[in-house]
């Protein structure tokens, strides 16, 4: 208790800096050493107070430099609070409801908040389609042949040179090629459990998850999820003892948009590598950050090679390419054996459109854009949520990738404002199917990587009017 | 014995008839049932006269039409002989040798008797290109985006048009896409099996479907195989109560080329509807038949919806676009489901070119000059290899598809062969890969989707060569 005024103490100490303008918006803070030194206190309890005004949205972290007065530190709506699991009531992943929202995705007239994917509007389609035309010309009849198992080795040399997070730890050599994220999860599962194995996941997680792990036959344990700091590793220590596999999602994850600070990737991995439990480490969308460094990967800390690094394009350039890949460190092999009994190997076309797009600079160019935009357009989407949606309506500050994930009044059933809102041709996803138990009924998670024009403007608005309608 | 007698009589007596030319090469035999009247004996050993003269080459079965006096009735070598399993001496498969003469397929100065696919200048790879230029402008951004789970509701609706085989019971929501005919029968064996089933298949048999079921944990079970009528089902109703899943091809097996018999067909599928046990029917050689006819697969005898028809266009027209596809019967939403957790979809562009190239007769019409040329390559392979190679080679007698099993002295090991004749750059399949018991060291296959010209028929008859010199 004691502890706990003490680090809201320097918290409000610091609120109050902010407020009257002494620490003024894109201002630097303090380092915690520096404060644990002022205060004369322990780290963690600076660490902690921090924690305090970052979920009031008052200060943000930039990886490898330090807590900044936020951008939006005027914003009105505070941060989803860190979920309780409800533990008794474990249901299947709500099927019917993850289909309804699937199939919306075939209307084009949908606005589609509830997308996974960006708009192709934001995607280079036009450059990667002359990409095909010449790799056509090049690969000749070789396209129509089977490559190596592994996959093109110049994608994966060029993966290996793109990679700069790593410093250089990757070669060609470690990449294994497969048909998007998913399928290199898929194959990471297949390689390290069998049925009846338990696997750790986030909460709320991206559903796909879920959905693999209970066609495999695995146990889940949904671990609760800080929406700016990830998964909880107290309350993975609880359960290690159970635990064959972890799945994270460790920068900006789908649906919270979390990000792990480095301090946690390298407990996470010591803490794994001393249980000898794998970490497929879903990171898809490390690329979008906010902030002026690409965040490092779990993979970057990882000396006994437990982590299976898993990427893909799917969410930065073309998702049905079906083009991921994943360094999967000491199960390489099992990997290479997984793919070649599943799909003998991946087609050639998509890997050498993509290994050029690479070499030449094409991939990074665009993705500079596409943040920039994603960082505008996140900006807005928190502007009109915060003047058009109701004053209790709690909501995420993804510092990258695609999310926003929205905490409700918590007498809004968002299955059932689904019905209502695709009725007016907006969909959203709804909170329930990121889980396997019975919860986040009054969640839902917003996709604003869409071109903001005054349609998507327009509808944003009346999704809040919608909700304000049903509390 | 006394059985035995009357069938060798009456096969000697046509015997007689051939070679004084009463019956003359292209002659069409009686039928069954008029020499079961003429020599008042039963149906089943006038079968069994007519497998012998078969097994001699002098004559040859044509789907709907009958037996034939045949065209290489001249041929000096006789058939393999059906194999007698080693129970005891299981092993697993001999992965460094397959190892081995997969990475001999990245060597273009050998000529590759050993592949498992056509010779490149045998496909229309101009034509392909074509088509993916052409797509790739009619998708646009769609190309892209992701597509259903289930595949191209364009692509399935030609596939389900060209399946005329099938006489129309099978529509384009009968059809799911799959990454190939390979990852066909891998997701057919995740949706209806569990690790420590047991799967029955053909002996010898493609090792990649070793290779998957000892992956996914499941008991091999290896049925002797004749190499003209296919699975011995006589032994596979000795274990059959052992059986969960069988994996059979039925038409112009590999490597054994074999093709089952309507009435063998039909008492198959009836057998496992009985039993209630699925079959996966491998069946992308069923369009490479040297007859006049597309021989049927059981699906068409099918009406429980057990069989799971497997095919793709690996084997015809591009190996590398990995496209294929199941028509699963009442197993479909379950092979949906394991597609959906394993790679969500297939990429549209490949889908598209493949339906165009249905649509507008371009694969027929390749499908003719294919199976032409197929025709004539074995004859000129039978001749090159009756004249050159020893006299007590046995050597199948394909009536469709792209391989001959040979059967050698049994003091031959076809493995060390390979290591002497892959220095000479002359590689070939040996025996011992198409099982997982120690046997066929003596055998191998020989693949005559090549083109016909003077270095490979050279490289063959060096081949018999080196042969001659081991024995």
């Amino acid at each position: 208790m004691a502890k706990e005024i003490l680090y809201q103490k320097i918290a409000n100490i610091i609120e109050e800096q902010i407020f009257s303008e002494t620490l003024k918006i894109g201002d630097k803070l303090p380092s915690i050493r520096a404060l644990q030194k002022l205060h004369n206190v322990s780290l963690n309890t600076i660490k902690q107070s921090f924690l305090e005004l970052e979920s009031k949205s008052l200060i943000e972290s930039r990886p490898k430099s330090g807590f900044y007065v936020s951008k939006t530190s005027n914003r009105k709506l505070s941060i989803p609070s860190m979920n309780q699991l409800k533990q008794p009531e474990k249901q299947a992943a709500p099927e019917d409801l993850i289909t309804k929202v699937f199939n919306s995705l075939n209307d084009n007239s949908i606005t589609r908040f509830s997308l996974g994917v960006p708009d192709p509007s934001l995607l280079p389609i036009a450059k990667l389609n002359k990409g095909i035309i010449k790799a056509v010309q090049n690969l000749e009849e070789t396209g129509s042949g089977y490559g190596p198992v592994q996959g093109s080795a110049n994608l994966r040399r060029n993966l290996a040179k793109w990679s700069i997070v790593l410093e250089g730890k990757l070669t060609e050599d470690d990449f294994v090629i497969t048909s998007g994220a998913m399928n290199a999860i898929y194959n990471c599962l297949m390689a390290v459990t069998k049925r009846g194995d338990t696997i750790a996941i986030e909460s709320p997680v991206y559903f796909g998850i879920i959905q693999v792990a209970q066609t495999l036959g695995l146990t889940i344990i949904e671990l609760p999820t800080h929406p700016t700091t990830g998964v909880d590793l107290d309350a993975l220590k609880k359960v290690i003892h159970k635990i064959d596999v972890c799945c994270f999602m460790s920068n900006f994850s789908n649906p919270l948009g979390s990000l792990m600070p480095d301090e946690s990737k390298i407990e996470l991995v010591k803490l794994l590598t001393y249980h000898n439990i794998p970490l497929i480490e879903d990171d898809l969308y490390g690329n979008l950050f906010f902030g002026t460094t690409r965040p490092k990967p779990c993979k970057y800390f990882d000396e006994a090679g437990i982590v299976m690094w898993c990427g893909s394009i799917s969410k930065t350039l073309a998702p049905g390419y079906r083009l991921g890949w994943v360094a999967p460190g000491k199960f390489k092999n099992k990997i290479i054996r997984q793919k070649l009994v599943e799909t003998i190997c991946t087609p050639s076309l998509y890997q050498e459109v993509i290994a050029d797009f690479l070499e030449h600079g094409r991939y990074d160019h665009h993705l500079r854009n596409f943040r920039s935009t994603l960082y505008t357009n996140s900006l807005h989407f928190q502007r009109t949520i915060e003047d058009f949606f109701p004053e209790n309506t709690k909501i995420s500050q993804p510092q990258g990738g695609t999310f926003f994930w929205l905490e409700l009044d918590k007498n809004i059933d968002t299955a059932v404002l689904y019905d209502t809102a695709i009725k007016q041709k907006i969909g959203f996803a709804p909170g329930r199917i990121f889980t396997h138990h019975n919860q986040y009924n009054n969640c839902l998670r917003l996709n604003f990587a869409l071109e903001w024009k005054p349609k998507v403007e327009a509808d944003l608005k009346r999704l809040g009017l919608l909700i304000k309608n049903a509390v």
